[in-house]
Parts: C-alpha cells; structure tokens; sequence
C-alpha cells in the first residue's frame, strides 16, 4: 500500500538497526553519513527510495545534538528523494523530560523535538516508553509509543519463584502509576521513595520509605537511568530499612557520567536493562542484563508497514 | 503595545468573569450569545474590538460540548473583528484526562481541544491546574497555566495548629507528585492509596493504604473531584485505617452524579476547592468551602495585558 | 489504493448509517462511544484501521455540540490509529447558515467547523445540499456535495400527471435559483414569496407573492426546513392568493420546535423530505414522505473508494 | 499601534488610489514597478516599510493575471522589507464568480485567490461587494467586506421623487435577495427575471418576467456588468412588457467586450456604477454616471488604522 | 501505487505536452481551458481524475502570468476533483532570477511562485536548468530539477572533431561554474566575460575578456537567453578578441524583443537550445536547432510513476 | 513598536555578542544554559521576556549541532515566555553550503535549518554573507542579510596605495561574481582559479589560471575558509605563476583542521576577516586580522526595533 519496506539507520545504534533488519530479513539501505571537518553532517542514499515505505532507526542518546541532526537530515533527504512514507523510529526519544514547563522561562524541548521530525518530513513515529504518555499529544502525525516493561516484568515473572516476599520500589513519585503496574504483574506489593528538600539549601533533602522493604526482595523500577544518582540513593536507603536483595530494571541506559561507578559500588544483585540506548562494554557493569528491544520494533515495523494492528503491543 | 484591555465571557461562569472583570476594574464586553431552536450558537458583539487585547473569559465544564464550541465561536468571532490579540482564559479545561494513549485506538481529545482553540484564532491561553502539566506541550501558541494549590494549601496552613498530625493522602498514584508538594507546604507527612485490579473481574479491586494515618487528621488532595467514586473510597479506606478528621481538597469541583450524594453521605470534616467550574446553590453540601480564584485570573491578565512577568503564580 | 473500505457510524445518524452499510455490503465497524459522567466524549475502535480508507458517517443535528464533537474525536482516533484516508461523511452540515457576515461582529461558524473538521484529521468530506455552494470554499480538502434535490424533483416528477398547473414556489429569495431549477425539471412555473420589514419594528413583516399562483398546485421548496416559521407564513399567503394544493419539499427535516406543531396545523397536502436528518416516530407528521438518501451516499462512498467519477450525482 | 500609515497602490486602478490618498491626507508610497521584457514583473519600494501599517490599493479587472500578480508581488516586498502589518485593497477581487463547484471537476478560483492572498503575506483585506458574501469564509485572515450598495441606493432614494411608479428587477435569480434590500430602500416593489434553457440547445433560453413593471420606471440591479449580456435582455423584456423608464445600477464595471456596445445600443435612462474598476474615457457611454467609493475605502483604511469600528459601514 | 497515470496539458506548450504524450504511450487528458472575456481563466476536466497520478505539463513563459494562472488553476481543479497525486511539470519556471534580495525592498518572486504552486495543491513538481539550483530549496514539497545541459553539450560534443580550440565562454559570471562543467564534458578550456560599471552612468559598462580566445571556436553558454543583450555583448567582444566561429548553446529560449532581431545580426554561427519554450516559427533564426526535451521529460514521469530512480538524470 | 529591546546570547559567540551589547548600550538578559551529564541542553530566563522585543544573537560555527539546538531551545523558551516578537540574529549560519540538490538523494539541509528556526518560533532572522544569496527564500520569515565585504574591502580600499597593480582572484568558480564587486570597488582586475578533474581518480584535479596575475599582489576573496585546502591551492599556484604578494580575505573564519596548519605554512601577506565565528587564540596565526562586525550587527538591531530603514547597509 505504502510501496516496498525499505529500513535505513542512523550511526547512533548500529546494533540494534542490525537486529531489526535481521528480524525483518530487510536489509538496511546503504548510505553515507559523513561529519565534514566543519561538522556539518551529510547525508547521501546509494539508491533511490521514489514510492517505498521508509523506516530510519537512530536513537537519540549522547551525542545527542547531533545524533538528532542526523536523524532529521535523513529523513529531509528522504523526503526530498519522495519516498512514500517516511517512519522516525527512536527508541529512545531525547529531551523527554523537558516536558512541561514546572517553574517559569523555561522550554518545552520535547514539544521543540516534535515539531522538528515533523517539519523535517516524517509522516509517522515509532518511539519507547516516554517519560511521560502525553508527549504523544506533542506530535501532530500519528505514532506507535511502546513498551519494554512487558519485556522487563516478564523477565522478574520468571524469576518470581526465587524472590522473596517482593516489593517494588519507584524512586520517582512521578512514576508510582508505573511502579504499580509493574508490581501488579509481579504479584508484589508496592513502596516509595518521598523526597523532600530541608531547610534553605537547595540540595539538602530528607528522604522517607513509605510502605515495607524490611526483609523482602526489593526491584526498584523506573523509565530511565541517567546519572544513576536518584536509584543509588534509592538503593541506599531501602538498604537501611533492611531490604534483603536489591534489583534494578529500567528501560533506557542512559548511563551518564558517573553512572556506572554509582552503580558498580552498590550493593545490587541485578540490574536489568534494554538496548534501546546501547551500552558499550565499557558500560557493561557485571551484574548488567540487556534484554533487546528489536523483536519488539521489528514486529511492530511489519505490522505498520502491512497495515496490521499493533495493538496489542501498544503501551501499557 | 496590543492595544485596550478588554474582557468577554461566555455563559459557563458568569459570576467568576463578573469577579474578575471587578478586580480588573474593567467591564465584561456587550455581547449576545444565543442558541438557536435548532441549537446552533450564535455570537454578536456590541462593540468593536479592531485592534484590542481580547479576554475571552470561559470554563468547560457542562455541558461540556456547548460550553467549547462557545468558546471557539466566541474567539473565531473576535477574530474577524480584528481584535489585536486573543486570550482565551479557561479556568477548567475540559478532556484534560483524554491526554495520551494508555489503551490502543483511543483519542488524545485534549489535543484535539487545543488544535480546535488555535484554529478558532487564539493567540494565547491561561488555563488553571491542567490533570497534566505536559498538556502545555499540546499548545502551539504560549500561554500561562496556574495552580489554585497555592491557594488551598495557604488556607489549610491557616488551619495548621488545629490539625492533628496531618498526612495527605492521595487517592491517584498519578497524582503522588503533586500531593507531595502540598505535604511539604504544611510540613505534613504522606500516605498514598494503592488500588490494584482482582482477578478477573473489571471492577474488582483491592485498595491499600500505604503509609501511616492512624490517629491522624487527613488530608486527601486531587485536582478534580468528578463523580467523587475514588475520592470517597479513599475517604472510607483512611477511616478504616484509624484516620482522625478527613479533610478533602481539590481545584476543580466537577461533581458530575452522584458525586454530592457521595460526598454528603461521608464522614468528611471540611471540603475546600474553588471556583474554576461553578458550584450551583444545589450542589453545595454543607461542610463545602469555595475559595475564588478570580484574584489570581484577574492579575494574571493585567500582568499580561501590561507586558509584566506573571512567573512567581505560574507552575508549582 | 487506499488500503480496505470501512465504515464507521457516529451515534448521531444510525439508521442511516445501518441503510449505507447495507448498500455497500460492508458492515459498520464496531466502537464504542460513551459518554461519561463529566460529558466528555470518549471514543473506542474494536479494531485496528492502520491503513485502511475510513468513512465516518455522522449527521450534525441537535444534539449539535455533541454531535459534532463526537465526529472530531472520531476522526483523531482514527487519524492517531494510522488510517490511511478519512473521509467525513456528514449529511447535514450544521453551522451552514452562518457563512457570512451579514452585520458586524459576528462569526462565520461554518468556516470554524470546516477548519474543525479539517485540524482532527480528516482527508476528505461527503456533505449534501449545503445551505450555500459556496461552502466547499471553506475546506482546504477535496469533497463531494451532493444534492438530493434529484431524488425530491423525481419525487414529483412521477406526481407531475396529477399535478394542476403546478408552481414552484420558494420561501426565501435566497433559494430562488435553486428553485428554478426544481422548477425546470418539472416544466412548471415560478413564484416567489417576498417579506419586508414594515415600519421601525424588527418583526413586523410585509409579505408579497411575486408571480402567479391562482388556481394551482404550489410546491414551495427549501433546503432545510428549521421551525417552519418561514414555509408555514408561505403556506398561508399562497392559500390565500388562491392556490390550490400545496406541496412541500425540502432537503433537511432538522424540525426544531414548534416545526411540528405549525406542519400539523395547515393544510398542506403533502410533505417530502429526506433522511439526512433523522425524523423520529413523533415527529412524523401523517402526510410526512421521508425519501432516503442512503443508497446516493453509498454510491458515492463506494466510487469514492474505487476512484471512480462520481460527477454525474454531483451537485445541480 | 500598527506603525504609521503606509499607503501603496498597484497600476491597475491609479485613479482611485490617488482619491484615496487624498482622502486620508496620506501620500502613495514611491515603488518602481516594472514588466521587464520577459513580463516578469519587478516591485521596489523607495523608501523602508519596516513596522509601519501598510496599505496596498490594487483592483484587480483586466488585466486580470496582472493584476493579480502585481497585489501578490507587492505583498511579499512588503513582508520581506518587515512590514507590521500589510492590508490588501482590493476593490473589486476577480474570480468571484468561480465561488462553488456547480458542475463536477471544475475550480473553485476565488479560494485559490484568497489562499494566494495569503501566502504572500497579507495580514487582512478590503474589498467591496463580493459576488457572494461566504467568499469572506474563503480567507483566514480577517477582512472587511465593503458595500457600495448604500452609494448607489442613496442615489436613487434622491431621484425617488420622479421616479414612477418604479420596480426593482434583478436579471439573475441568485441577486434576488440584495435586489430586495435595494427595493425596500427606495421603497419600490420588485420583479424578477427567470432564464430557463430550452430544448437540446445549450444556448436557446426562455425568458420570463415575474412580477409586475407595466408603465413603471425600472431599476435593474446587479453587483457587476460583464459583457453585459444578461443586463441587456434584461432591458429588453422589460421594455417589451411595457416598461416606462429603465435605469441600471451595479457596482462594478467590468465592461468586457462588447459591453459597451450593448449599452449604447439600448433605450437605457441612466446607468449608475461605481469606480472600483477604473472606467477609462472610451468606454464612458453618454448616460454613464460613476459614483466613487474613495471615501468609503479611505474613511475604512483610516479607522483600521486606528482601531475603531467600521461596522456601521459593513456590509448590508 | 498511486492510482494511473494521467497527463494534462495547460495552453503554453501543446507541442511539448505532444511530444511527452506520444513518449510515454499514453493521451493527453481531455480539458477545456478557457479565458471569458473578463479574462478570467477557467479550467474544466473532460474526466474524472479520482484516485490517480496527474501530471500537468505548463511552461511558465509569456504570456507568463496567465501561463502561471492557468497552471495554479489546473492543479486546483485536479486536487479539488480527488487526484491522488499532482505533480507540475513545468519545463522553464518563471521568476527565477527573482530569487534572491540584491538590494533593498525588493520581492524573492521565485519563492512567492513555489509557495503558489504549493498552495494550490501540487503534491511534486518537475523543472529543468533553474538560474540557481537553490531555488529546489523554496520548495517544501519534493521534485526533480532536471538539466539540459547534457543534451545541449551531447550535441557539441558529437559536432567536437570540427571545432577548433574550442574555448567555452560565460557572459555572466554567476554562471561561470556551470559553464566550467560544460568546458569539461568538452575538453575545452574556458574564458570569461566581466563586466564592470565605469564612472556614475548606470549604464556605462567596460567589458573584459578574461582567458584566451584569439583563433579558437567559442562556444558561449548561459542557461537562457531573453532579450539577448549579455549574449550579443559576449559575441561582440569576443569576435573583437580574435575568436574564430561563434557558437550559442543555452537551456531556455526565451527570446523576448528584440532577441530575435540581435541574434539575427550577428555572426553566430550555430544557435543549439531546447524546446523548454516553445520557439514559433517567426522567431526561428537561420541557424537556430531546437533539441526535444520530451524523452527526457517523458522518462522522468515515467519513473516518477513507477516509483524508480530518476538520479541518473538528475542535475548535473 | 514591539515593546522593549532585549538582547540574549548564547554560548558560541559570547565577545561579539557583549560587543553588540556595548554597541547598543543594552545589558545581555540574563539566563542560565547548561548541558546536563545526558548532554539535554537547557535554557532558563532570568526575567520575563512577555511583550519584548527580543535579539538572540548565537552563531553556528563548531560545536555545530550544539549550538544549533542551543539557538532553537532559547527562541522556544523566548516565544513560550510570551515575547513579542523574536529574532534570531546568526551572524554565521551552518549548513549554508547544503543549498541544492546538486546531486541525488542528498539533503537541501540550509532548508531545514530554516524550517527549524520557524518551527521554534523565530519571527525574524537576520544573518551575514550566506553562502549563497538564495538562502533568504528558504525562510517564510523576513530577514536581514547583511554582508561584511563592505567591511573588508573598505580595509584593503585603505590599503590600496601600496598595493602593486593588484588583481583579485577567486578560488571558487561559484564566487567570481562577488569577486568582481570586490574588484570593482578596489578598481582592481580579476582572475580566477578554474579546478577540473583528471582521469578517472577522484581527487586528481587540474588547476588553470585565468587571468593575468604575474608581478602583482593577488588579493583572494572567498565567503569563508573552512579546511583552506582550496585556498591554499590557490596561494600557491598564483605565487606559481609569479604573484607578488598574496593577501587572503574572507568572511567566515571556520578554519577547520587543517586550516591554521596549512595557512600557517604558506607565504600569505596578510589574512583579513571578522569575528562571524570566534577565532581563539590558538588558531590567530601571526598575520590575521580580525575586523569585528559588532557595530554593523548593533546598528542593524537598532533600526529593525525602532522601524528604520536598515536598505543602505543590505547585501551587495
């Protein structure tokens, strides 16, 4: 309907495009990215995309700035050499938490990141567990927003039997909705981590356990891992409250500076992650698990290219 | 610099424009606004706003549909008569919980809401406590958003030293944010209700309280109450969990049926909301306190007429 | 070309839509469409329509907001569900008479509504006999206007035997042209019904019935008929310029009140009208003749659907 | 507010601008405007419009595509050179007649007019006397629509007094209803003429007056005169059932060959126009009388200007 | 994929629109294209073109408004009557050299068309040699700017053993690159004219030549020739220079007053362009050759269709 | 007009951007623009911007896709604090050279990069020398597009004196024509460098120089130097053919590796350029001169707030 399949990738997840192209038996379309001396980046397709249902894959994970440039020159030069359709899918969608505006003068950088795919030329997007659902409402085209939860629950489902007496912690109030489903799953029960800031020091804050870590399992769920400072402190204090066991489970390893030192100095049995931001072996603490997201994004990418439901994958 | 001031009102709020338009110390602007026998509203102005700074003041409560597509007419109207800059000042957004996709092939109507504002003409917006800050991310145009929790949390820190060892409690893990901030305001600790789904059965659910309210007074925030089902059961949960008095307060006082028989058949000492959707003398249980938010709405707008920062009331 | 044909129908319009659904052979696709406590609207497709070409059927009569809102959740529902083509089908437009200004500071809401229709997402529009042509101005998307001014006209065609030296006759001078051609197809005459305004008072009015009427069969024919205050004063004044039976004919039956009361009143011999708008049991006047349009709109869809010419149905 | 007044004029209609000018006391701002030998045409302005309030004077008769292509130019050399806001004043805007498909696949012009009078960056327009008022529908930006029917019924209301008898009579049924308005002004009756086609031949029509002008003096009125095909056998039916005086008024004189000969050919009292089409020398029949609308289009550009209300000189 | 092919052709160049038809096997679509004698231009189709691929063949040169007009009125009329895809093919684009601000207020007339022919509804369009290839970046939409220069050099190429030291000359230096890749095709060397205004007559210019001519056959290239002027200069100075034979190559023929006279009193040689422009008999100096651009513009369509690869062709 | 001046900066150019500052006597608005560890940019207001007119002065050189999302960020931030009107002043702006499609599927991303400073919320831009002219229609917006050449030649007009018969050369085919205003304002003649490539091997080309420069001072004028690898081919085939002194002059100072290297290396009187693009210590080889464009930036500013003319100092 939409003209032959054609997926390209950027060079920010080379792995994980590969993946897709592996699960779909499509080969990624050869291209060049080339950074010029003065940085500007160039894009050139080997062949033409006239009429074809396009697919470009790129994460936007550090270098984000031009991870996100690349992305948006491929798409104009695929719309420029008329492709059909044109899908943006970023399994990791940057700037996602700037998405409101929660103190005065400040962006709504998702909203900015939207209005640029689309003004590029994509007719549609694949993207992964926002950090907030409502940036769907950002973009005017229609998209798929996915979840990898089901991927990481499933993993604890399997492993139910040998936890004891789980809980799930949300380190983020923000997030406690999320942590519910999650715990729902798991059959756990749920606590949180309240923050608050103490007297006039900006950075001073009093942290509180509320509900009951006290010699069960303990999985600490959230969307993102960035600094790794939030989870560490989470882990912690649900240490000093006498958690027995402690995991961590997110969707997207950012893994910012000084992530991993943070997290190889605690005391976690696992930390279990996606590859929807790739984690170089560098990275790769030795408790870390990366389940892959790209069966997921291949199989959501066949349905959209045959005009299939995808609902059932659809969010939570 | 965008000429006049000047304020008009639909018919969903007369008495909070009147209050407004008071403290402005400016008049509502003439208008007629009919529904025709086959229910087409029809809109006319008395007088010219050609190069004015153009109020629209309108909330959308019910009767919802009628109530918006007053408003839109209201700003289209304006518009064409070349009015310099169109505000439209909207206490209560209407589909701000249809704000993403949490199932598949459901709308985001409050996107749609907010495309169908820009096309009528508006140039700005103020709106008051939306469900969901991102929402702000669904306009093009700027605009200003409030929060009335200044307001609640000011009066019930009045009432601190009668409070016995106050916790918040949200009935909404979505709202589990925002209620911490009211927490910290009074220096009051916080409980959440936990509802999960039972077995198969769609309206089955287990609730649990986690965090402590024995022997305290509570406070249950929320920012709208609808049909006031989750607030009651909250009410119920905290009294079975030993809960002292039971305090309710909100922003925007939807009560759709049964939402006051609810609330008048409940132990609850005092309900404190305000004025962003109006509550008829029929609706007004007896323990009910509405606090105004004209003042808030009315300097906003001078400050934005003026060209002045409105930063220190946007946002929490 | 457009993926699969589907058919989805509002709740505005259901016989109908089950008569358009019937010609096609294809059935309406299931949704669900509540409405909620608070009056929000809320759409659900059963199933995924990625792809395919969607014709949403939905007539605008009263409840107009709701009817209208419901069509614009609609259509972003299917928008956001990734159809491939959307296509409003909307029977009777509402808003059709405000399409100019005629006097200072007012809206032009059928604009508005086109723009509404538009900003939700639909491709395309089928309307019918739209108050003024030139409404298909307002959409910056192709559409189909249809009339069923041939389906009225081979009404009495087929009567023109029995006919007595027939008139045709119009209430407005605005539809004079129309009429002619009404009249052409019949090789009757004209006549037209002139009012003024008497004296300084908005409602006094002079009427004159310009042509000759004596002695014949009047067939007076409008586009829509609202309360009926118009057709009825036109009845009376006809009767008593000596017209011998009277015929009404007139495209939508939107019967605001007291319509019913006034038609019940006067001897008119017979009235013909079409089903864009549903006529319930009660309103049903006894010499009330309901023609419908569905196999027309079906037609239509389907050539629409087949890309074919659907020029010989369009327009006078 | 807008900056300072700014007036330009085109060189379709140098008369009129210049009235205009002097009416506001305001010079035509210099520009070269040059057709280079390619008819390419060139706009350069003398001096800088950056933040002032500009007004373009440009009708756009013959030649039409010129015309209309010298309005667009200018518009956009205003927008580039920073204008605060640019007026389009058209006067007469061609291809209002090409308003609605009333026949399958056919353009409907004057929307692609309004859309191209956007586009290059008009913020609002003037015009006077549209063919059909929903054309105002056609733009988004706002405008005023301007009647010169008070100019010429005033004149006529004046000649009341050796008027006999007189009747108003619109030679195409679509100007019945603004006929009506003329007549109740000079308090006349009125009469209409309905063309019908006959037989297979496109061209063979039969003619019919209906009403009554017997021995009464005859006012026929129109928006504009063509090639005045249809105003002239207008006149001859009339005169053929036994008119007195016959007198014709409308507002735009378009005059296309072989108007004028037709004119000069008929037993016509007096004609009366307007110069929203500039009339030049050759074309000015004996009994032409041209009334002028520069203190109308001049007392509407000031009061835009300066933000008041011009509604008591909109419209009918 | 997207429905048929289906070509129109507007009045400008039947003979091209011929020649493209007859490449590709397939008619030119059925119309009627009239100018009333108000000059309004009216477009009529002979067939319904629901649902296909149209491409619509229109140069732009004089009568260059009317030209354009007809071609935004085509294209209306097609999207209006549901084509599923509009592509302009429009061999020379007029305005070009307006596509840049030189000077002060002054229009970017080449943008102003792009943005036209968008928001008249083309979905694509094809042009060939724009005077500045940046001039593809006005558009938002997709095309293909194709070159002739292939062609023109194919032809000196083959004529190549004949020619004498062949030298390749540019009579404007902002065409001195392309001019240079027409050099290189040829192995010719290359030279320039500068010219240079002297002392404060805007007229007075010195010219040079820089580079060597004397003995050797020129070849003078531009991408069109309008009044002819810069040509003539450059044919002048380089016979004065020593040249031997004088040859003109060069895309677009415009030849406006007194082109054809200057060329014609010249000693060029050969004059090789192409029928971008249609060049009718009477401009048709002794030793003018037109080559077709039809098989090139007809396989670009072709391929355009069937959604292959037009890069081959594409640009130089 | 548009309220007050207000002035912000970002990162890249903070000397010029306080030069301009000084210039116009107006402090820098204070903001905070910090790189989180995920490397998110974020951008808060000290004080409200609403109702100002607001100047970002931020210039594109490397980090290049930093510094573009640093521009886009702050204009969003600008337009959400509700300012009145915005411009992005971008003294340097990347990807200019990405103009056109000069061969397939690659991007026009000088476009994008327009449609990117739109879709933030730019409402006007004013920038210097583009690479090339055409640039200014890739904006919807009005501009100003300064140049700088007025700036270096009046340097070397000064110098002329001593300056030995001096010949301007070009190194790049696509400069000659701004070469020669250079020239003639210098009343220098021009030569020009003509690259083509040999064989079959990609990088092997020719040089020719066309033109006279034995025993003169070569003055090469170019737009920017990036990697100088043209230029200092340049340097070294005029010094071949029996250049006196060599002087370099330029715009843009990108001066990617290899460039201070390679300019270093050659025998180069004198390098002349602005400050468009920092140069920082380490890159200012011994014979550069840097002439600042802050006074000609900050008198332009000064005109577009306070509606002067800015035409004296606009392009070439």
């Amino acid at each position: 309907m939409y003209g032959d399949i054609k997926l390209f990738s950027g060079t920010a997840c080379p792995e994980l495009s590969t993946e897709i192209a592996r699960y779909l038996g499509a080969p990624l379309g050869g291209r060049d990215i080339i950074k010029f001396p003065n940085e500007n980046i160039f894009v050139r397709l080997h062949n033409s995309v006239r009429g074809q249902d396009v697919y470009v894959i790129q994460t936007t994970s550090a270098p984000v700035s031009d991870n996100l440039m690349e992305l948006l020159i491929t798409i104009q030069t695929l719309k420029l050499d008329s492709a059909a359709r044109i899908t943006a899918v970023v399994p990791y969608l940057c700037y996602a938490r700037s998405d409101k505006k929660d103190q005065p003068r400040v962006p709504i950088t998702a909203r900015l990141v939207a209005d640029m795919i689309e003004v590029a030329g994509a007719d549609r997007y694949i993207t992964m567990d926002l950090h907030a659902g409502q940036i769907q409402g950002f973009f005017s085209i229609p998209g798929d927003v996915l979840t990898a939860f089901h991927i990481l629950s499933a993993y604890f489902v399997e492993k139910r039997p040998v936890l004891v007496n789980p809980v799930i912690v949300t380190a983020d109030l923000g997030f406690a909705k999320k942590g519910r489903n999650f715990a729902a799953r798991l059959g756990a029960s749920m606590a949180f981590i309240e923050k608050r800031r103490t007297g006039n020091d900006a950075h001073a804050q009093a942290m509180t356990v509320i509900g009951d870590v006290q010699g069960r399992d303990v999985v600490i769920v959230d969307d993102e891992v960035d600094t790794a400072g939030s989870v560490c402190q989470a882990v912690e204090i649900v240490k000093d409250h006498g958690a027995r066991d402690v995991y961590l489970s997110f969707v997207h390893a950012i893994f910012s500076h000084p992530a991993v030192e943070r997290l190889a100095a605690l005391p976690i049995r696992e930390i279990v992650t996606t590859d929807t931001v790739p984690v170089p072996p560098e990275k790769r603490v030795p408790n870390l698990r990366v389940l892959s997201v790209a069966p997921l994004l291949g199989e959501v990418i066949r349905r959209a290219h045959e005009g299939r439901s995808v609902g059932e994958m659809f969010n939570e």
